[in-house]
């Protein structure tokens, strides 16, 4: 009898865990809610209109077509027995001898889910769609009001949380106003459009060297971002962004402040930290469960006393790691810990400007950017969207326009004409 | 004073107005609810997920950057008073000199708006996302069901309406059912998939040469496409679709059978012929007001005794009619009545497949479809998307495997993971 491995979630943990079973003499089961895998570090470039979300997305079964042990279906799994070593998936019941939860984090508003409604997250193509269509809607407003006070709110945006997404989102909408969209409109300047981007501590890009932080702030502001430190927003509506009693009159706010894990892993049982993560063993499996791991930004372990983090090498890493733990079948005795093998980091701030550290070598600017390129390029190489990438990229930095600039939601499809 | 001129629709017809008169000493106005420009020919390949969106529409504000006397107004024309010379635009009102009506045709249900519901048009991109996602979701569907009926229900596609648009849909979800997907599942064959194209004449393809019909259906159920003539749908409701007293059990239904014009040209208060279109005269204004037009799929008008197509080009040549009686200012008794150089028919079947008619020279099969290619690659050329569609074009034949097939609607941004 084949062992059957469930895996939730189709990331860049679960399908590194399904690849690295290719030829396991196993039966595998990949859930996903969505049909496809998301590239996300190249997310923000569809919410700023640069990339079609074809280009960051892939159909999962295109990724598993070859591998002929595994079996894709797309629904929600809503439950987990650890006991019973089941899941619920929709309205069906799918058993497992192994379990890999990589579902990944959601976007958290630390208990004030009512400023989702003003400030989406980005973490899909829907959110990344919505985004784009803010930004957009907003300068077209912007040109046709006759309000000053109006057109300043619809040409200022904010940006929260000054980690990495944070940073690339907000270069990415000064570069789109200040110096895409200029020829575009007649009566207003889109380059008087205000960026502004908010950390609650005292320097951006945190999980950096102060000294590259310093630099992408200098970059930023260079690009004409307004980077406000030390400022804690306590309020949103549609007014704007409150910081205590200063109001930031806008329109178009995004979060990338903080993710949390999906209430899914609640129904571990397992212990988790404040942001929902599960605490898990030195071999990633859950206390008391040998079988059931948790891989990915939904899980939380220490690696030289630090939290590892939320990135996608830790993802990759961890889904190879706990596919030997199955392949060979380990008990829970004999196996080594995992130990993340550190890739670095890598922030894009715009146009040929870019931050990455590994270890102890730092790189910012030109050069930094071109390895941002090859890298994220490199990566993409396994899935069909390297070409396209690539042209779209050409065409963006050769000529300065980013082209998915598609308004496509919200429209009657019976009305259709002017 | 520059006279003021009012296009409302960024269609083939609207920017041909448009850019016709890029250098004339006038005021243009373009209005229209859409950010983009559509190139509707290439629309079906967006609902069978060989291209993005991104690569059939162009931001209108691209299109005119460089065009200094137009202004775009992102907005919806609610009403039109031929009197008073001025059109009521959301809530702002904008007076003209000319106004050029060139809002296109919606989906037409003749009555029947409540099967909407049930079997989308395909008009605008949201349509097309639509049917995307209808058709991929419903093979994720009969992947995991249990019950025989609801498999076939699920794996059965029809097409009402064999039109050009008809005929290049049911040939697409067959060639993506038969060819690109068959390695993507386990359970189920995608390629017993039934494609049903169903039509109430005794022909396909009403508009073109009995004999390049009959080619075109020989073609189609040679790719396994099943056409069903002279029938006629009675009703469609979420169990399928009923021809009289027989159902054809099915959950995607592609309604591509009828057009009609925006409730929109009511408004004019001129004469209009069943489908909404307004009868224009000879010069394509309205009767009554020479300082109004109606141009493209919106307007009624007889060529030889036949009314004119509802085809890009007749729009095309219209607008470019109209902005030289604009440009002119000619008034309405010295105007030569419009006439239309017949620039044929096209229709692609599939993979290497298409018929082509234009006067007495008649194509079918492989050099029909180079022709295809040619001609709208040629067209897009205008456009930025020339590079990306022909990237994606050759991806899709060389290695058939349509790249967009993507699931991204009805997500609760708020709890993505699995």
């Amino acid at each position: 009898m084949r062992k059957k491995v469930l895996i939730i979630g189709g990331g860049f943990g679960g399908l590194a865990t399904v690849r690295a079973l290719k030829n396991a003499d196993v039966d595998i089961t990949l859930i996903d809610r969505t049909n496809h895998h998301l590239f996300q570090p190249l997310l923000y470039q569809v919410a700023s209109a640069s990339l079609s979300p074809g280009d960051v997305a892939v159909p999962i079964r295109e990724v598993l077509r070859r591998q002929k042990n595994v079996r894709a279906v797309l629904g929600e799994a809503t439950g987990i027995d650890t006991t019973a070593r089941c899941v619920k998936v929709d309205d069906s019941i799918y058993d497992y001898d192994y379990l890999v939860v990589a579902v990944g984090a959601q976007t958290c508003y630390y208990g004030h889910a009512e400023w989702e409604r003003y400030a989406p997250g980005l973490k899909t193509i829907s959110d990344a769609i919505r985004i784009r269509e803010n930004i957009l809607t907003s300068f077209e407003k912007a040109e046709v009001t006759e309000d000053e006070r109006e057109r300043c709110k619809q040409m200022t945006f904010v940006v929260v949380g000054a980690g990495p997404v944070g940073v690339e989102m907000a270069g990415a909408i000064a570069e789109l106003a200040k110096n895409c969209m200029c020829s575009d409109f007649r009566r207003i300047n889109t380059s008087q459009a205000r960026v502004i981007l908010i950390e609650a501590l005292d320097r951006i890009l945190l999980a950096f060297d102060p000294r590259l932080s310093e630099k992408a702030r200098q970059a930023l502001e260079k690009m004409g971002v307004e980077v406000r430190l030390k400022s804690k927003i306590t309020h949103i509506d549609d007014k704007g962004v409150w910081l205590g009693e200063e109001l930031i009159s806008t329109a178009n706010v995004v979060w990338s402040a903080g993710i949390s894990a999906p209430a899914l892993t609640k129904s571990l049982g397992a212990e988790t930290d404040r942001l929902g993560r599960v605490c898990v063993n030195p071999d990633l499996s859950i206390p008391g469960c040998p079988e059931a791991f948790v891989i990915g930004d939904a899980s939380f372990s220490l690696s030289d006393g630090k939290p590892l983090p939320a990135l996608a090498p830790v993802a990759i890493q961890q889904g190879k790691y706990v596919s030997t733990l199955i392949r060979t079948e380990l008990p829970a005795g004999g196996r080594m810990p995992f130990v993340y093998h550190d890739k670095g980091f890598m922030a894009i701030i715009g146009r040929a400007k870019a931050v990455v550290q590994r270890g102890g070598f730092k790189l910012s600017g030109f050069w930094a950017w071109c390895a941002f390129l090859v890298v994220h390029v490199a990566v993409l190489v396994q899935f069909r969207n390297r070409y396209a990438v690539t042209a779209e990229w050409l065409w963006y930095y050769l000529g300065n326009r980013p082209g998915v600039r598609l308004v496509t939601g919200h429209q009657n499809p019976q009305d259709k004409g002017t």
